[in-house]
């Protein structure tokens, strides 16, 4: 059975969550903390030796980290993973094009998007009123807001990120999203961004990120 | 033809430079100067709405952004669309774990080794000694070095990052490791890293981050 390093407070854990459950793949649930250094221990360096949860590890012990690679990994190979495959959803799309725009809204989301939205919301959670890094969430709404804007132009002419279908480009932008008023962000000039966040969570399957 | 929109001093260029002269696929090449905002007007927000290059157009009109989206789609498409499709050398594997490691560690290198070694060479590059961006510095140095540091035990072992062959993950990771220095970095400590430097750079139909 697959093992997932995560915390439960982790969007990017959230990601590969969700899409286990949508690929209906069971797996061990390893819950560290990040806020007490728990992903620093030689055994977890191990499987990551970047230090960062989420993390895998396969039935036969390979290891394999970084959110958007997992759930690339099991959106391919899910069907054969499956516990019931015959009922198993396509979470990526099969045509080499459309694959490169899911992982060029998986990268999008990487670096213009999470390194903002997330980490207002890390921010706003897990820091006190006078903390010293609260200083940083002007920086992190210019950013996000920045990022917002490019999805609710994109979410207005399109049903999901890519093809008119869902996939796990849906997954990785949702994970954040869905959350991002945790952060302080307004997401009520984004009417495209909260219909498309209404549509990500009626689809088959869907977890809510507090479900473990 | 493919038209590759990109600022010559970018590494994240650079890497889609380098994987289309590997791949023996011509392009026309259009520079945009970012110190300048010319990533800011709207005949290249039709290209790319976040802004950034690397982008592409290909022969068909339709736009792909995000520097490691690109070689992806390249590499996976290149036989088809090089000049001389009998040499193309392949820089993706096809076993789907392979295939996840490989995007593993094109996300490690955009969000936690490019935020952090390539901004370090930006700032000291285009910026006065006496700019407030210089504060930035101590910061990128040491996340920086984390990145070097975990680069440094995997290709202890390992000859190139996925499957001991060499792939766009060396290409994405090579980009701004080779011009660290650039950034302020030291490389002496690092014999793998080094090593593995001039691997890359033997490989056919290299070029450097200095050729347009």
């Amino acid at each position: 059975m697959v093992t997932l390093y995560d915390d439960p407070i982790s969007g990017n854990g959230y990601k590969v969550r969700l899409t286990l459950s949508q690929l209906g793949i069971r797996y061990r649930y390893h819950a560290l903390d990040i806020t007490r250094n728990e992903t620093r221990t030689p055994e977890f360096l191990a499987v990551n030796p970047n230090g960062k949860i989420p993390a895998v590890v396969l039935d036969d012990g390979r290891p394999l980290f970084e959110s958007n690679a997992i759930i690339w990994y099991f959106a391919q190979t899910g069907a054969a993973q499956a516990a019931d495959s015959d009922s198993v959803q396509s979470l990526v799309p099969v045509e080499p094009f459309a694959q490169a725009q899911v992982l060029q809204w998986m990268s999008f989301e990487q670096y213009s998007h999470e390194p903002k939205v997330a980490v207002a919301r890390f921010i706003m959670l897990h820091t006190k009123d006078d903390d010293s890094r609260r200083n940083e969430i002007p920086e992190c709404h210019e950013g996000g807001y920045r990022a917002l804007d490019v999805m609710e132009d994109h979410l207005q002419k399109r049903a999901f990120f890519v093809e008119d279908t869902y996939s796990i480009a849906d997954i990785a932008l949702y994970a954040y999203t869905h959350v991002a008023e945790q952060g302080g962000f307004d997401l009520s000039s984004y009417p495209a961004v909260r219909r498309w966040l209404k549509d990500v969570a009626s689809q088959p399957g869907h977890i809510r990120i507090t479900d473990i």
